[in-house]
Formats: C-alpha cells, structure tokens, sequence
C-alpha cells in the first residue's frame, strides 16, 4: 500500500478524487491538504470525519505521490517542491500541459512559475503515454476537452485518415463541474437551467493544448455549457481522405484501444452521456453525414477528464496496475 | 376579426397555439378539434374550460383559417379538404415541405397523400417568403431545426460568402419538447436528465428539407436531444471564401434582417437559449474559430420554432400585421 | 395611460415586472432604476434597448407609481421619498410587511427604517384587501410564501374549519429563483441539481409574517428548496373541526374566491407547480388523509408571490382594471 | 464467496442491484434472469458483456440466494418456487410487506398470491429486524417511503415521545425513478422537469405498510414527485409529549443509531438529498418550530430504499458481514 496527498482538496477534483480513493485497495490517502492555510473550514461534502488541513510539509514527506488539485499558477511552484521532496506528482491544473514558455505565457497570461520542468512533464494522455507516465517523476494531466477530443482523433490522425486541407470541427458540450465550485453568474442555478450556450469560441485555453497534441491547428474547437452536472459529449466532424468512411475510422479506433480497460468503441450506435456518468471509461461511436465522418466521445469531466485519469497516472507511476481503484 | 380553428389540438403544438392566440387581438379560435372523433379527454395543460372536439365540418366552414397540428401523412387530406371549404391554411406537418413527391416518399415511407398540392404550397420561412406567404391559400410550416439553420445560412449563402468546396457544419441540440407528448423510453424523464446525445445523424427527415431549402447538399446536419424542454440551439460552421470573417457574415446578417421584428442579431457575444425563450424570436451571433465562421442560431422550437412561426404565416394570409399576437 | 417607474430592475423581481409591464396596455415604464449610482452595466436579460439608469428623481417625479424592488431596510427610506413625490408605492421588500417596529427589528436585525409609515402601508394580498389597496398610498407586497399559504388558509380560518388546539403544518416548497440573484454556494447549479432541502427551520423571516396575517401562531412554516426555477407548492396539513372534511373546505374556498379572476379552485384532483407557471394565479386543492385536510396551493414565486402580484395592487391603486396586463 | 441471482433484472432496482454486486467481494452474480421468457434484449444500461436471460431453474437451483425485482403479484409465487429449491429469497415488491391478507387485498386489488409464506415473511427493515433476518429465509425489503419513515420515527415511538393525540404528517418528496421505467405520462421529461407535485393523497399503497410498522394510524403521508432522479427526503412533523424538543428527539436517535453503519444522525443541521446520493445511509436531523419537532430523514430511494437495503439483508440472511459490497 502507498500513501498519497491531495493538495486543493476543497474543489470538485479534489473531492472527486477523494471519493475514488476511498474504495483504492492499494492507495491510502495520508491528508488533504489545502494549499492556502487557514482556507476555512472544509466542504460539507468531504467524508465526514475526514477534514482538510493546512499543508504539513513534514507529514506530506511520508507520502509517495502526490495529486495536485491547485489552480494553474499555483501548482507549478508546488509541484517542484514536491518533487524536490521525493514524490510523485500529478498535476491537475494546466501549469505543464503546454510544451513552450511562450505557449503557456500566451494562453495564461502570466509567465511560466517553473519553466525548468516543463521539458520533463510528461503529458498524461495515459493510452497514449503509458511508458512516459510510468517513468515520469511529474505528469501533467490532460484537461477535460482534450482528453474527449484526443482520444477519438489521434489514432485517426495517426493513420492518416483524416484530410486535413479542411478544418476538424470539434463541437463540445460541458457539464457545469467543469466550471468549478466558485459561484458566479455563470454557475448560478438560473443562468444554467434551461438554458445552452457556446462560449470562449476561438479562445479557450484548451484550443493550444489541444493543437499541440493533435499535431495540428485545423481544428475549430467549440465548447457549450450543458445544464447537467457531470460530462462533456463532443461531436467532432471531419473530411476523410478519399473513399474513407465512419466504419472504417470504427475499425481504426477498435484496433488501436483493443484491451484498454477505459476505453469502448461502438461498433454500431452512439455514446450518450450517462454510459459514463460516474465511470473513468471514454466510449466512442462514429457515422456519416454528407461525406463527413462524424465521431462521438463521452467522458466524465470529472473522471476520465481529471481524477479518474489522474489516478490512473498515479497508479503507472508508483508500479500499481493501472485499473485499481477505477473499476 | 378573424375566426381560426386547430385541427390536432392534444399535441404541444397544438397546445402551444392556444397560449398564444389567447392574447392575440385578432384571431379568435372558434374551436380546437381532435382529428379523430372520440381522441379521448383533452390535455388537461388546455385552458380550464375549453376542451377540443371532434372534428365537426359545419362548424369548421366558419372559420377563416385553420392550424393543422395533425401528424405527417394525416395532415395532406385533411388540408385538401379545407382547401375546399375555402380556408387558409398553415400546416405544422411535413406533408408539404419538400418539392417533390419522390423526396416526400423516401424520407416519410410512404407515398404523398395529396401530391396535386405539392406545387400550390408555399414554404413558410416567412422572413424569406413574405409576399408568397400573403398570397397564399397553403403555407407548410418550416420544421424547428431547418428555421434555426436556414435563418442563419441563406443570407450568407445567397452573398456566397460560404466556401461550398467543403461541407457545412451543423451541430444541432434541442430540448425534449421536439420529441412530442407521446412517453417513450426516449422521453422518459430518466432517459434525459442529465444526459446529453446525438441521434439520427444523416438519416434524420431535416436533412433533405434543409437540403431543399439551402439549396446545397454540401451541408452536414446532426440533431442532438438536450435536457431542457424547449428551445434549439445550432452552432453552424462553414469555411467562408477567401478573405471573410465573422465580422463580413454578420455584416450581411444584419443588414439583410434590419427592421425584421422577430430576427436579432448581435454585434457582439452570442445567443444563449434562455434569450429566445417562449418568444417567436430568432437570434443569430458569429465568431472566428481556425479560419471557420461559427454562426449560433437560437429559437423556440415551439415557438418560432412552430407554432409562433405558423401563426406569423396566418397572420399575412389573413391580411393582419405579422406580429400580431406575438410580441 | 399611466406612468410607472421601477427601482432595483437589476433582480429577479425588477427583471421580471419588466416582462409583465412590456404587455400592459395602461401602464407605460418611464425608467428602470438602479438604486445605487453606477450600479454597471444592465443584466442582459433586460429587454435590449433598454437599461436601467442611476436614479434620477426629478425623472422619477413625472411618474405616477412606483415599484420598489429594492433590499429591505433600503425601501423604506426610498418609500418615504417617494411617498412625499406624490407617487403611489408598492414596495415588494419586506420593509412594510410586518405591523410592528418590534417584529421587524427582531426579525430583519435591524430598527425599521421608517417606522411612522408602518401604520399606514396596506398590506397587499390582493384578494384580501381589495378596497384598502385601492385607497393606499403605499402597499407592503406580500412575501411569495405568505401569499401562497394565506390565500389557502385565510377563509378557512375565517370560518372556523380549523382545529386551533393542534398546530397547522405548512410544509413549503420553492424554486431557486426565491433565493434571489446573487451567486453563493446556496444558488450553484451544482449544489441545487439534484438536490433537495429543508431550511431556516424556525427561522424563517416569512414566520412572523404569516402568523400576523393568519392571526395565530399555531402554524409550524418549514421552507424547502426545490430544484426549478419558478413555483411554490404549498402543502398544508390541518385538524379541521369535528365533522368538516376536505370537501367542506373546497366549499368555503370555492365560496370565497367565486368570481375572483386570479384564484382557482380544483373541485377535484391538487394542482401541480407547472399549472400556474408564468402566470398571475394560485391554485387551490384540497385531500383528505388520517382524519387531517390537506390544502395544496401553488402559485409562481415571482408572479402571484412578487411581481405580478405587485401589478394587481397598483392597477388597483391607479384605478385601473385589477387584471390590466395580467392575463 | 456465495451465489446470488437476480430476476426481473430489467427494472430500476434490479439494474441497481446489478450495479453495486459488481464490487461486492463476496457475492457473485450467476444469471440476472427476465421473470419472462422471451422478454426482449436487456436494457442498454446492463454491464456491457452481460444480458439477462429467461429464467432458468436449473440454473438458479445452483445459486444460495434471490433478489426478486418483479413486481407485486408476480413476486409471490417466484418466492414460493425459490424457498422449494432452498434459496434465501429477499422480495423488493410488496408482495410480503403487510401482515395479513385482507389489508393486501385492500391495498393491491387482487388475492395475496401466497398466502402460507405471509406468517414467515419477516419485515426487513435492516436496523429494526436485524435478528430475525439473519434467521430468515424469505425477506420482504420495505417500500422506500416506508424505509425513510420509519427509520425516523420507530426509535421516538418506542421511546413514548410523540403525541399520538394528535396526527403525525409524514411530507414524503421523492424522485422519478420511484415511479419506475415505464414510459408513461407521469414520466414524460415534459410532464417532471421544473414541475413538482403532491400524488395518491390518502391512497398510496405505503399507508398500510407505514401504518402496520409505525403501530399506530395517526400518521398522514402525502408523497411529491420530485424534479430528480433520485432519494426520498421526508419532513415529518410531530407534537412531542410535555417538555419533548428537537434535541431529545436527537439524542434518542443518536442513542437509538450509535454504531451503525448506515444511519447518520446529525447533532445539528439538516440532511440534504444529495449526501445520500447513491449511498446505502439514511441521514436523519431534527429541528423545532412552534411546538413541533420536525424531523428530516433522507435516503436514497433506490439504495437504502429498495437495493442497498436488499443487498444489506441477504448479505445478513447469507452470514456475511451486513456491510459488505456497500461502503
């Protein structure tokens, strides 16, 4: 049994992972921390005899790995402390997503806090980096979107199926955890029932991330607000090459993630949401539309789209197979 | 004033007529008729002491105009016949929305049931058919998803901003009312709460309506089911020719719908559904995403969306101010 | 036609007199105040070319009512004013519900703001003080559970149905937007979707309001939040007299509301929320179980419980027809 | 490790039943079977490589234990056969919840299917029935209102501080999944989303259950239909004996529960539905308001109220530790 920490543990991915962690038979949680000391009281919704603490960096020495759930610009100083002290880390937050300085100072607007380990993160797409995150020290852990969007193209991409003289069309639709727990107008109860909304179009923070790992900028990424709590459905659209079509990118994508525990590919039909609610599974379908090639994924933001995947890092990293706590 | 009467009076079209024209100034309905005799008690959503009838022809040949909500295949005859009597009439069916009687048949499944009409009837995207729809006797009321997507494409196709060498893009999502008041597992509260899904993707009825209409095929349409009750939201993306933007598409939006009374479009940010609902409004915002134009296109998909939009329809044919009763 | 203004438009009630009044065909809008100075921006919600200005009260003097729909403690003063502007004033916070300066310092922690008024403000549940309201200067809008537990209890009262020596049960249910506007952990999509609770049990600022109005303290009021929008339903156990039933209490209720335009009273079967959504009324039904009547009413929280409510009493204070624009 | 099966699988309970055996160490499914043969493919929702089968006997004789999912009147003589081949049979319909045959002739409209079995059916209601279980071979699980009912209110009436001179009011809200899977117009997404309502008021088939387990019929349930998939939270209402308050009932309770490993009693604060989200607990909190104590209990309706609870008993009934496969 290894023991890990939880920092930021007062968010929706720091109570997430607190739940997964609770039935993991080989992971034990040895404190949530809260970064900021005296950060209050901790949410009513973290077990009940279990509270958040100031950070201890005496006590978090003992632990072997360590989750950072910490805002971006707050995790990269954690996070080489924490390696300096001899854990492993997974970072939840942006901080080492973006390969470049330059890229992260642009999508940020603040400069890189620790540019000196951004060439060693490895970046925890776990079915497309599982060698790199058992040897890593640092992983950072992809956000929602591109874990949604990358697992059903990068095969795709990889075996050149794809045409890329036209654009990818990545239409994503969000629950609102994927907003954080911090009230606002836009998280507010009557701003999200009953309604729908696109927003950061052309300019969200996941646009660079996602570029980057596809190994391309044609693609037009949208995200939506959905008026659910949990997942991100995206629809993604693109042009095949020539006499290219869905059954073939289904055949593409079955033989690439055959065995992986978290992944299904339909062979016919099409994800909805609530197949993953509450699993760290991604399912993909695909189908034609007027020459189009159209691909489904389902995650759990907060799952397969942060803790789930975080943990599943966490596992590769300190020798665990790679599906406890996860099934 | 006029005297109108709704044929199909138990459906939420039918029930979403009676709203509106309880407040109309100059349309009095003298009678809502259950098509079949003997359709059982009236929806108990109807005002308290109205109930629909049996269909009673004498009583019918007052009327002036007549909504028929009846269901696709049904609503044919049931428009011959009324023809006859010498009422206007706005059909909510499919029956006469496409061109021909060979595109009607394999998209319905069964043969027109009055193809001599088929030319006589006027399809009623009433911003782009205005002087048609006042003259004429039958008017097919556009379906929910091809208002949102033609009041957003045909002005920026007919100024051929939009590059038809590659496909159009539309992502469509629509609140459970679309599905109608018939309970199935798909409309099963459980089914949709807090689930998200695409459904028909290239083989729903829209396609060859908005095929139709745009007068391309180079257009991809797929319908989502969101979990709210009313309201479509369509994100559209295109690859505009060479040199235009966002800023071009709603340049020519905007000016070729200034003074429409039920057609926004904004400068800046983009429609959310929460905006248009239950009013008979169309809204439209664009963005730049990789070189695409982004259009958003938000309705009522009972409102603007049907009923609304039917009733603006009766409105010219009956020789009153199209916005009667709407705003 | 009559000039009205209205002060604190930036909430859910200023926001949603604004829609009533766009219809109202005698009352014209001449300003939405904010009632701090450089309050920003309008909520989008408000009608587009419309924004709600810094108060100017040389503007305000023109007027010929006013709606405050300011906080309570910050009405009063403003009702004052007002009041010396010759405005009529109906006031929806809670500034002038309760009849003493004691009860409201004990209940609003705070001395009242303007106790010479207290005994002159009518306390507006319409149904009830029809001829007061009329001849009003300034009427106390009644609180959205008030109005819809009074109307249910107040006539059974009056005619002595209910068994006083056991204590009358009003277990009461809202949707969100009773909580107002501002953003807080309580309002969070996350913390309301799916969700359900009890709250303020015994500390309601709405208790010592019903009991005045209700002329007993034997009634125990335990509000919850529901997870919609708009609606109350309250549910209301009572032991009636010896001998009377549900169906005697339906009698006095429908005795006593026959002819009212805004009141309903189902001779059988309850109402549910979605019945009176958007609309002015409450409904009334009534069960029996165990010996005990059980009254349920439902009224919409921000119509017949704030704004719309609000309407009716200034229709009546502006000589107006009492159902002007509400219907 | 022991055999269990489970028929009538395609329902809400026994898909949940399937859900939480996945994770139990120590009981493993052989067959989830359709009381029906030729019932149809299993619902989309089931473990992806597993269908439910046609029932077959010779099969489930292998197995030590039986859910029985099917409904009221079918259960009963499935329960007969299963107690012939030496099954331990936990029964989640109401087919051996009452006492007598003549109070289930009255509540269900047909003939006790089984009469002999009703004298050796023991009630179980887990925390109140522990023994006997353990000694049973036939379980009636408890309806879900009763299981959030009674939890709160058997520990006071033993301990003699409620008031029977006057009526408790049990205010039971549930979710959707309580109406079950049935397509229906109850369960229309239109009909449940932002509406809530009272139901089956001095009718519903609880009463009798409710009453024969509370001892006493001076108890008046009214149910709601929540906008939610899923719990029950009641606010029960009673007058305490002389000089009775909220805390005592708290310590009673507290005292009544210490040790337990599915029942919370909150020393202060008021359960909320969603801390029993998908939980085998029942949360319970009391307050006071005018003389009466106010309780709150909140379950999960389709856990502690009908799965969990039937897991948590065969689990007994079986010799395993009661918590097993539901932490």
């Amino acid at each position: 049994v290894k023991k890990v920490a939880v920092l930021g543990a007062s968010g929706y991915t720091g109570r997430e992972i607190a739940t997964w962690l609770e039935r993991h038979p080989s992971l034990e949680v040895d404190g949530f921390f809260s970064a900021r000391v005296g950060d209050g009281p901790p949410p009513p919704e973290l077990p009940f005899a279990r509270a958040d603490q100031p950070l201890d960096w005496k006590r978090l020495r003992r632990a072997d790995g360590v989750f950072l759930c910490t805002p971006h610009g707050t995790s990269a100083p954690l996070a080489a402390r924490c390696l300096e002290l001899g854990l492993k880390v997974v970072d939840l937050s942006a901080d080492f997503r973006l390969e470049s300085e330059a890229a992260y100072a642009k999508a940020y607007d603040h400069p890189h806090p620790a540019p000196a380990l951004l060439q060693e993160a490895v970046y925890g797409l776990t079915e497309h980096a599982r060698e790199r995150v058992a040897a890593a020290r640092l992983v950072a852990n992809p956000g929602c979107y591109p874990t949604a969007v990358l697992l059903a193209l990068k095969p795709l991409l990889a075996a050149e199926l794809v045409d890329l003289h036209t654009t990818i069309v990545a239409d994503c639709k969000s629950g609102v955890s994927g907003a954080g727990r911090n009230p606002s107008a836009r998280t507010h109860f009557g701003g999200v029932h009953e309604n729908f909304s696109a927003y950061a179009v052309g300019t969200h923070r996941h646009v660079p991330e996602i570029h980057e790992q596809a190994g391309t900028t044609r693609l037009a990424f949208v995200p939506h607000l959905l008026p659910v709590f949990r997942g991100i459905l995206a629809t993604i659209y693109f042009q095949p090459v020539a006499g290219v079509k869905a059954s073939d990118a289904l055949g593409c994508l079955a033989e690439r993630y055959a065995g992986e525990p978290f992944v299904r590919v339909y062979p016919r039909g099409l994800p909805e949401l609530d197949r993953v609610h509450r699993t760290n599974e991604c399912h993909l379908g695909a189908a034609d539309a007027e020459g189009l090639v159209v691909l489904v994924s389902a995650i759990d933001n907060l799952v397969k789209g942060a803790s789930g995947q975080a943990i599943q890092n966490m596992n590769r990293m300190l020798g665990l197979d790679e599906t406890e706590g996860l099934l």
